[in-house]
């Protein structure tokens, strides 16, 4: 076995997976899951893009593709991201079984073991278990309401040698901080960075999934401003739009890296799902993506205020919250030094489960915080939840 | 950038790729790939697969499910491989991003850069690619036409210090060498790795395509005896029986390697397609598998024969070949030191083409073989392409 099969992140995967299990279990209110609403997948839609399939799609539908995607995917979502004003000519496009796996590849193609990288506190778990499997020493940033701690993130530039190998962040309805990239923030990283040669991995999943049209502008991303001097891999994905069972995700990278990363993903998978590609490829040409992202927006939207409406009325007022403007996930942020495990415990027997916030540390310490998740229950089940969480929390913390 | 992405492995891969494209290309005549014929998949059957979806599968379909796959389809394959004697009980199964991620997380849980581990010359190049992506030593031992050479395998096992990680080898219709191991090379095998601690990577992707039935019981595994002292690791695939775009394989290994794998298959794509897999556990529970296996074997032993026969017809008598009795392939055997390069360059020229020896080789030299395949070109095809390729061959050799 290899140093990395005996590395802790096992402990902290099973207590991940044991939480996943109880989240599923029917008898159990989760605000614990990062996945779409069962009910809110376009099933209709996917109904007549499956009807509309010639027999030649079809066996393109069941057969080996490209490394990089099926050409027509790779056209109609360089059309789809274009329209966002992603840098599409300047770049390739990748697409990948899940944006986990851009992720992922981007890790191998930078990182050997040892090498020191810049994560934000707290960061998508996903994205630290995959740095984690290539031995990455993660070195953390925090968080701040408006973005990374650029203080913070000065401070660890200048401290951190050998110079970090990327710098990865997550800019809109951060996963679990909730939280949007001000432009002040985005334009000051890129001052700190240009020209040091450490690349930006910006992770940007859930920014259809806005509350407000007005904040669209202000999410630009770096990849947008594609800024001279530092190297932007961008990384997106069809879970949140569409379905993560269909595991499509993509990378927007230069030419140089892309080259490193097709390789890569040769020897992992030879290439995505071509069966979910020439689904997602008829979602984006038909329209139906635009439809079905302006329905499932309101809905996040509903749930979102109604579990904000929730927690404002039940918490004690020792715990506090940026209240999200999109996405999945409220951050709570409970009196220093609680062990939101306790809570958990507490939570899990009055049948309610969460995330706690040490799975969301890069160093797996700091627990006075949990993640609670609005996407996966409706309104009824949030009124009737958030007062359970709420009553766990007193019993800890009094 | 890593150790990894400056390797060798570079060229090679672009030097596969270039090949592949060439292969795709409307006016030339392919004996290079390893994909089913795309007139052979089972688009009928799919469409009654999907029309019988419940809503509540299509939601299941479109949504993350566990990191080892789907419980459904974890059952309905437990059941299909159990019939062919496999020992699922004693084991543990996981779904896959196709075989080939089996594999990457294989070598992933056992090899650390610069580790020794033993493959076959020649060997499949996605299984090459993977182990050279994670940086491993290939030891290489030659095949022979009833397997493994087991006089070298028991001399490398001697003489490699450290020990190697594990053996990697294809026991039925190996790619490319379109042998099958006989029993007594699988026993021999057993009797020199028994207590040894040096798993066996048992990659099984083309068993069901066997042109006589006598063969069967001779292709028994070594997983299926699941020997005593061996940590056996079997891994398998549904783009031979189903279709390569629903990108699905599966492992069956040792309950302590699975825990491994699991971990390490969670940070590479969290799972693998939703969708693919209600279509395969609909395929098996239906019994579509079997009648659609039984019709592609009788087609691809069509094309098998055929290319045989034109092969005896046509190459010139210095050129030799074991006879496949099932798969996908037939290996050639040119004049020792021919470079099947120029062949190649030849053969394009004439409008065929097909894949070099040393792709196969894990030194990436040895290069007086090639492979054509017979599975995805149909008989008239087939008797038009391979008298182009002896020609190809006899100005090349003379």
């Amino acid at each position: 076995m290899t140093r990395f099969a005996h590395s802790v992140s096992a402990l902290r995967s099973s207590e991940i997976r044991d939480l996943m299990s109880l989240a599923t279990s029917p008898n159990i209110i989760s605000f614990s899951g990062g996945m779409p609403g069962n009910e809110l997948f376009p099933l209709d839609m996917i109904d007549n893009v499956y009807q509309s399939l010639t027999e030649k799609e079809k066996q393109i539908a069941m057969q080996y593709g490209p490394t990089n995607g099926l050409p027509i995917l790779l056209e109609s979502l360089s059309g789809y991201l274009e329209k966002k004003g992603l840098p599409i000519k300047k770049n390739r496009l990748m697409i990948t079984t899940g944006s986990l796996q851009a992720i992922n590849i981007l890790a191998k193609a930078f990182v050997d073991p040892g090498d020191n990288i810049l994560v934000e506190t707290p960061s998508f778990i996903g994205a630290l278990s995959a740095f984690r499997s290539y031995e990455a020493n993660l070195i953390s940033v925090p968080l701040k309401g408006n973005g990374i701690d650029i203080e913070q993130l000065k401070l660890k530039l200048e401290t951190t040698h050998p110079k970090p190998k990327f710098l990865y962040f997550a800019p809109n309805f951060h996963n679990p901080a909730g939280i949007i990239y001000s432009e002040e923030v985005k334009l000051q990283m890129i001052e700190l960075l240009t020209d040091k040669d450490i690349p930006l991995i910006e992770d940007d999943v859930y920014s259809d999934l806005y509350f407000y049209e007005e904040d669209v502008p202000k999410m630009k991303n770096i990849k947008t401003i594609d800024p001279e001097g530092i190297d932007v891999c961008f990384t997106g994905s069809f879970s949140k739009i569409l379905g993560p069972g269909l595991r499509l995700g993509w990378m927007l990278v230069p030419e140089h890296i892309y080259q490193k990363c097709e390789l890569i993903k040769q020897s992992i998978d030879a290439c995505s799902p071509s069966f979910s590609q020439v689904i997602a490829d008829k979602f984006i040409r038909s329209g139906y993506i635009y439809e079905y992202t302006d329905n499932v927006r309101l809905e996040y939207k509903k749930r979102g205020l109604a579990m904000i409406e929730a927690l404002e009325k039940h918490l004690p007022n020792y715990v506090s919250f940026e209240k999200p403007r999109g996405g999945f996930y409220i951050w709570l942020h409970l009196p220093q030094g609680t062990d939101s495990t306790l809570i958990l415990k507490k939570a899990i027997e009055k049948g309610v489960v969460f995330v706690t916030g040490k799975t969301f540390d890069p160093d797996g310490v700091k627990n006075d915080y949990m993640r609670v998740s609005f996407c996966n229950t409706d309104v009824d089940v949030i009124n009737k939840g958030i007062p359970i969480v709420a009553d766990a929390i007193r019993e800890v913390c009094g």
